[in-house]
């Protein structure tokens, strides 16, 4: 499986993605799951893949020769908004699934995660469906999962109400990484981080190796946070409740 | 859906199950997903269920014929170890889905937690699958979890290493319970928890409604001591770390 995550701020966009990729237990892999286009100075794209790995590959080379190509064809290039890059990356999806269909069944899907910015248009995030439509973040939750999405929500649905800047968005956001991979064994590092300022048109890339101090530190404070807050929690009496609150046997 | 979860602790055991089942979203009910059987003094099950809620309910029904009825037959009563009642009640939850299995496929199956304690041997509890076999909990994470349990798996992972007593585990699992009904509108109060004090026989019962002062203190000072958490985190330098540590575009 995998677990990518994007975060949309005042300041701007925030992404991180895990790299493991499995086939069964015993083939297992590392590939980059966070991939930038920037075709044209003032346009700035992130795309996140959760899904078939070689339908991924396919539609990422096919964004490539689209804008390699001379001509007038649609491209990440030429689409005038961001969502009809989602849905560009959301044909091009959908054609790549069509012709393996026959021979993958369901199994060749994929889905996406589309960040960017295009010109003065303010930055934004959206899903990109196996389909080939799309959502936007919501403004209660500016955020978006694509893969193991159950195991980290929480800690996102929590934190993102403390409206940090992009760096403890990012601390979030890698808090969240770190619980999904804990608890599930399909998600992994290295971590690949992208963050994104308003208006710079460049991302600032990252990658959290297993052995990174800051990863390691992170995870320790993080867990020994969460230890400690339950020795802060008001204590509930057992016997007290039984008596106030029995239910029925 | 359903979230239940079981820790089995040095003094006894813990027992959380929410009680909301739902066939659509248009059909949203509240049933007991917590059962108590004490069938003889020196005896005590809790069975909690995930899954077709008919299927649960013949199985409920079929336990209590069981002892009900005199004779020889296998019941909760006769069942010598812990692990027979867990293959008895896999049993049982086999015939029943197969009884109707033609009319409703896979859907009618359910799957089981299985805790108590029979005579002298220690405390346990049990995942029953479908299938009708069984696992214990392991030593190194002593819960189980049927349902929903992707949400709430990080809180308890990293909880469980407190290695608290029976109080503080209550909370941790009420904290793992609100976790998962916060993510998931499929999850919902009044939650129903039984603690367990080895060599009782006798289960401390306790319905936690939406409204419970006890809960809604206990989540918020949770809430907070995530996002304060947040703050302790070690500060992470985007820049620097894009120097030190980049990754291929």
């Amino acid at each position: 499986m995998t677990y990518c995550l994007a975060m949309r701020l005042e300041e701007g966009l925030v992404f991180l993605s895990d790299t493991r990729t499995n086939a069964g237990v015993d083939d297992v892999g590392t590939y980059r799951k966070l991939h930038v286009f920037r075709p044209v100075p003032d346009r700035m794209f992130v795309l996140q893949s959760a899904g078939n790995l070689a339908t991924t590959q396919e539609v990422l080379d096919r964004i490539a020769v689209d804008l390699a190509a001379p001509g007038e064809q649609e491209s990440l290039a030429t689409v005038p908004h961001l969502f009809e890059a989602a849905l560009y990356v959301g044909r091009l999806g959908r054609e790549v699934t069509a012709r393996h269909s026959e021979a993958l069944g369901a199994n060749a899907s994929a889905t996406f995660i589309l960040g960017g910015q295009i010109g003065e248009t303010p930055p934004d995030i959206l899903l990109v469906y196996p389909e080939g439509n799309y959502i936007r973040a919501s403004d209660d939750r500016p955020f978006l999962q694509i893969g193991e999405s159950k195991y980290g929500k929480f800690m996102l649905d929590v934190a993102v109400m403390a409206h940090g800047d992009l760096v403890t968005s990012t601390k979030i956001a890698l808090g969240s990484m770190m619980s999904t991979a804990r608890a599930n064994l399909s998600v992994g590092p290295p971590y690949d981080a992208g963050v994104y300022r308003t208006g710079t048109f460049a991302l600032d890339e990252h990658r959290f190796t297993a052995d990174s101090p800051v990863l390691g530190e992170l995870r320790e404070v993080w867990e020994r946070s969460i230890v400690s807050a339950l020795a802060e929690l008001p204590d509930i009496e057992l016997t007290a409740l039984s008596d106030e609150t029995a239910a029925p046997a």
